[in-house]
């Protein structure tokens, strides 16, 4: 299962480079509960340097604030994992590493709650470019290590998504 | 061969957060030729967060300078597959998140060489602590893949040997 869904993973991050790199786009990712494998998906695939700057991983509240600019009034009053704080963290980390297309993950992986009883699978992935920017909410199962790579699928494949059509 | 090596991350990484934890200190990650695995290793974990913050990943020499403070004339006269590079970028990355133990890793991936012309398997791994930063060389044999993989428990291990330590 595991070398397929690399395999699957690389189809839709190859796809993605090629497209950003014949326009001369750059991406940069925001990752809370997939930890850095957005990041590690994307750059897995060689030259993905050519388009692909980095990223913040926000895992706390706090790094989601003070890295990616997310307001703490909206985490406050939002929480972390919810649409509008996918929207703030794609859209921050656009502006923190000024490139074009910008893809961010918020979510509960489990076992625990987070502190507002927000159901386990519960996921956010939003992908901000120059004009948009699209938020999915998904509700995901399986085990913590299934969700996140669910949701590493899920955010990937909004962002190939929303440049094919834009 | 990848089941085992989660295994034995993860083994690496309980024991890491364990520490850290008993101490009340924070870990954060600066990632290069890793591209994010370390951060996903660790928040594979369950419970990483109550430890790891967050980190950065600079994949580019620009985002070494604007995320990690690395200074623009280091990466131009060491090249950013460097120990000093390696070292700023882990000292840069506690600073940037306020906590006490950092994790860096440079290095060349393959297949393609950087701009000097470093071998493929060249490593730095770094760990900064409070009073302390140590950085390792490495020469890693194998595919892009299996370097990244063995780049990843590398920088994990020494941390979990800095700590064990000190």
């Amino acid at each position: 299962m595991i070398e397929e869904t690399e395999q699957d993973l690389e189809a839709v991050v190859t796809a993605l480079l090629g497209i950003l790199g014949r326009r001369g786009w750059h991406l940069g990712t925001a990752e809370s509960l997939t930890g850095g494998m957005v990041g590690a998906a994307i750059t897995a695939v060689p030259g993905a340097s050519a388009v692909y700057v980095g990223g913040a991983i926000s895992y706390t509240d706090h790094e989601k604030t003070a890295l990616l600019g997310v307001p703490a009034d909206l985490l406050q009053r939002r929480g972390a994992v919810s649409a509008e704080v996918a929207e703030s963290m794609a859209k921050g980390c656009r502006e923190l590493l000024r490139v074009e297309v910008a893809i961010a993950t918020t979510g509960v992986a489990g076992p625990a709650l987070d502190g507002r009883a927000t159901p386990v699978g519960t996921v956010f992935v939003a992908c901000a470019m120059p004009a948009e920017c699209r938020v999915e909410r998904l509700k995901l199962a399986g085990d913590r290590r299934e969700i996140r790579i669910a949701a590493t699928h899920a955010a990937l494949e909004l962002a190939l998504r929303l440049v094919r059509e834009t």
